[in-house]
């Protein structure tokens, strides 16, 4: 028997991305989950690995190497860096759209993504086909794409905070600052001390302030979108929670008297993730949990030249993977927030 | 019978502040616990209050009018702010010294204090007077005061890590950013929604983004040491858990040939509680739990001409308590690191 | 216009079950939501109040003395207990029909109800009438009922671990155990210094360990279910998590040889938000967290004559608001499920 | 130049309890730290795998393969279970007193050790001379002692709860309940997924109920010392906290009318380290927090026949390297309490 609904593959299963896929992807009202791959648990069933879905789906992971990815419409990546570009090449001739929630095409520039990755691209010939996949500059492009970059976590939070102020010309785009905290779920599922509970719990310590590889990721696609040159200094710091980052954005104001909450909520008017708050709001990770949304405030401490604004976003969906659900929407023709209407908690 | 050994009291017991305080002089070798106060608490055992002093310590909670606050030696005020300026004045007449952990007396500025604490100042004569209680700068004048203002948790932070570069002029004084992030306790033990546990756990936010009462603070005592200008965007968020304060500061270096590590080195080589970490290193506020340490390092990321500092201490201890304790040290003449010598955990 | 669709009340939408009332029947496709009241907050958005539903719904707080609730179709009680019952009488009367999160119908016996929650009972004449809201025992009378008491949140799950074994008689009834631990907000939103995060948070202890009020509760209705005498000893205890109860339950087994797992299986085989797990298992809390489902297992240490069972459940969902909505289901004829397909996480 | 005070070797100084004795004997007053050992970190400095040791300690890790262990007094093992036995017959005969914090000399009866253990016994001859090390039973043994078993973080807390009732026959030996609660740090540094932040935040849950090897040596123990036999059930659990132990312990009541808290408080008015509260009390984790405390209280819910008593510690305190302090203060022949004055916060 045939599916009439689209057919969607994950690869790599296991990890918090991945989940999080699996629990946006099961109730979606259009699409069908046809395979799950996951290297160290092949032939076991999903339910036994993850409880929360027992009695939910009945399926089982599939060996990636035997996997029938190409049978599939549509194939998220969830994977480490480099594991989807060995792979991509070949479902995009077969038809399969992709969507990768790592790394792998978020940087144009081939040599760029060499030096912060650590390795040689694979297929540096799709870079430029490759679509960033934040809907909210690049909506058409994604409709049509073949191929969608999903943006990072913290890049989807700073993009766009910084988006509208750099568009509109108002701060100096050589002095952004963005200082932002994520919860522990956006390390990944790494067996790390550092990722540990007694390690983690009762500690705030920042990490990778040398250079951390979402600062050429913004500061590519704040430049390809601006058509202006960025200096972007970028400190991440890890807090005792699960789920959420909150991103404090500092950026010198140079015209000092535009109409900030005016162009936010111009900037974000029709767009259903994208939460422009009330004056004088600071907005709660709790309040995005579990959503896919954006929430966004900004100030003007003291009435000073320094303008900061505040975004917070759940960094397993807005921040992954449903942002990654919301192209798909885009990419296969379905309304934008199928699947996405889940209340923050 | 009479004690030889200085008597103390306190004010206000049943705070974190003054719980800390309770904590850290109780098995101070040099001193006698003399008079705690409660006003709801009265009467009360410390130790039926506080199960932790249980087989601890044997003492009520005294009213506070009743309190024969004049017979001790030195009293900490762990009071609300506007509490302690009502009884300084008698106080100091009787020969009794005072340490405030609140802010009466922390900016000199009657004027700047009534704006940002919307009372007036019930005895504005002794600002002047008042001695700010970072032993890094003014030791000497806190060993001969009758009268110590002890910082706020965030000035500690923040100051200790802009002071090395401000002193050398490296940066420029005017755009200083301070992202810093607190436990719950920082926050006190007030009954508001927003320190419930299932609000604050699983949730970061900032909070009085357009000016937080630490800033003036900041700014007076950065301005009187340096005698320069000072400007700073100041940001607190609180983040989920019991202790601790993370701040990431931010300011354009103007030497770009400075030797930072150096200058932090030196300046803190005689301090016994500002530990200066290698190089290329982030301080984790688990490492300062419980400890009176404050604890530094810098970075410049991407090689830029912005210098991040990252500074970690327990807002309890360094940033209230620990630090009144240094100070009450100087002032009565014992080792500075008496009853100090906790190790974080 | 008039709504095709029932129309639906919520008395008391500020604590955590009205907020998780409302984040269940939002996005519920049968349903209207005509009125959300609260004393405090009347006039206010509720977008304004919970910053997670801006852009999701549009209706204030209605003042709980003005709003027409004899308009809808079917009236929460999300209220201190005490409450309900001064106001049911008349609703039931003008053919609303109610459910009540609080307890003021969960005991049949007047006298008993007086006795632990220190009030007179308004509407005593009702409490025959009032069915136990726990639809895998009363399904059929929930669906005819016209008034619901909506069991309490450690009774489901206790209710729930211990059936099967009364049921079929193969534990001594008189020697039961209830160790059960719940997170923060089963306390609901109270400000008291025992919920403060820095109180809560790194804590674990028992409380009301002489005597809860979810004791009679469940006693009561496992003795009327069972026609049996019921001895329970019930200890209670918080611990550091915003959601979910754990409860292991303890009795002496007295049928050595009976099928412990076909019998539980076989009780809940047809049960939608049961879900016996394999032998041998152990149910983590994390595994129910937003979603309806009570997850069970047990277990046999050393073989011996003590029987443990364990049993998860979100205690604002199957423990309060979504059990609520599984009950409004089968009163308004919906799928039971309807509303409830969300996956934990 | 020759210490004069008795030097202290740890073996396995990377883990929690091997890092909690450092922060206990660092500043205790009366041995001096001369070897601390670690497979994976020899030759790294104490001060950098711990930052909260900088400035307070300069010593580096040895390879245990090359430490010169019998230059010690006195060595801790604080390692995997059966690493200690390899090595502790050498460390006797060589005139060195060794405490076992791991399982290696607990139970008697090698049989049953390795039954539990998984491995052969490597020097079984030694089991009947090593004391078990609670000092409110053994002190006298563990003042003569060679070789001290220091006991579980559980056995203890539950141990020092039952002891009371079982010494003076008032509750049935034959039907004991051991329902405990861990913090993470009792799990150890282990890198398993259960542990990380993601997964142990915000969950409860069992674990090991069919069998933990805290049970039989809970059993032995209690046996040895009442001379009776012992039937206990024991289910451990995990919760999101770093430290602390909450035992709720259930017994039978035989003797109605026994005074309870009379027999609690005469049992244990000489101990310094455990602290019978007033009737009616409920204990807090929060309250042991870094204390050697043990802290217990009793209810008898609904005036009923089971006993309900209620035990906190800190897990690597009074049940770990506090108590391992306490041992060695015994055997060295300094005050019990040396070095073990910290206040719990």
């Amino acid at each position: 028997m045939k599916h009439k609904k689209p057919r969607i593959g994950i690869v790599g299963g296991t990890g918090y991305s991945g989940a999080e896929l699996l629990r946006i992807l099961i109730p979606h009202p259009g699409v069908h989950l046809q395979v799950v791959t996951s290297r160290g648990e092949a032939g076991q069933s999903l339910a036994e690995y993850f409880p929360a879905l027992r009695n939910v789906l009945d399926l089982n992971f599939s060996d990636p190497a035997a996997a029938a990815l190409e049978e599939c419409d549509l194939v998220f990546f969830a994977t480490p860096n480099g594991t989807a570009m060995q792979q991509v090449p070949a479902l995009l001739q077969q038809g399969v759209k992709v969507i990768d929630l790592a790394a792998d095409f978020r940087i144009r520039d081939a040599g760029l993504w060499s030096q912060w990755y650590a390795m040689e691209h694979a297929c540096p010939e799709l870079l430029a086909e490759a679509v960033y996949g934040l809907p909210e500059v690049n909506r058409e492009a994604i409709r049509k794409a073949r191929l969608v970059a999903n943006p990072g976590c913290y890049p989807t939070a700073v993009s766009l905070g910084f988006l509208p102020l750099l568009e509109a010309g108002v701060v100096d785009p050589q002095c952004l600052i963005a200082n932002v905290t994520s919860g522990a779920s956006g390390a990944g599922r790494n067996l790390v001390p550092k990722l540990l509970y007694a390690e983690l719990s009762e500690n705030i310590s920042a990490y990778s302030v040398p250079g951390h590889r979402h600062q050429p990721e913004i500061v590519s696609f704040l430049e390809a979108v601006t058509g202006r040159s960025v200096g972007l200094t970028f400190v991440p710091h890890l807090a005792p929670m699960i789920r959420g980052i909150h991103a404090t954005l500092y950026a010198p104001l140079t015209a000092l008297d535009a109409d900030i909450q005016g162009l936010f909520e111009q900037r974000y008017a029709a767009e259903p993730f994208v939460d422009v708050m009330p004056p004088g709001s600071h907005p709660r990770t709790q309040s995005v949990r579990g959503a896919n949304t954006c929430r966004i405030s900004w100030h003007r401490p003291g009435n000073g030249e320094t303008l900061v604004v505040l975004v917070v976003e759940d960094n397993l969906v807005k921040g992954a993977a449903g942002q990654a659900v919301q192209n798909m929407n885009l990419m296969l023709g379905f309304d934008e927030d199928a699947g996405l209407g889940g209340i923050g908690f």
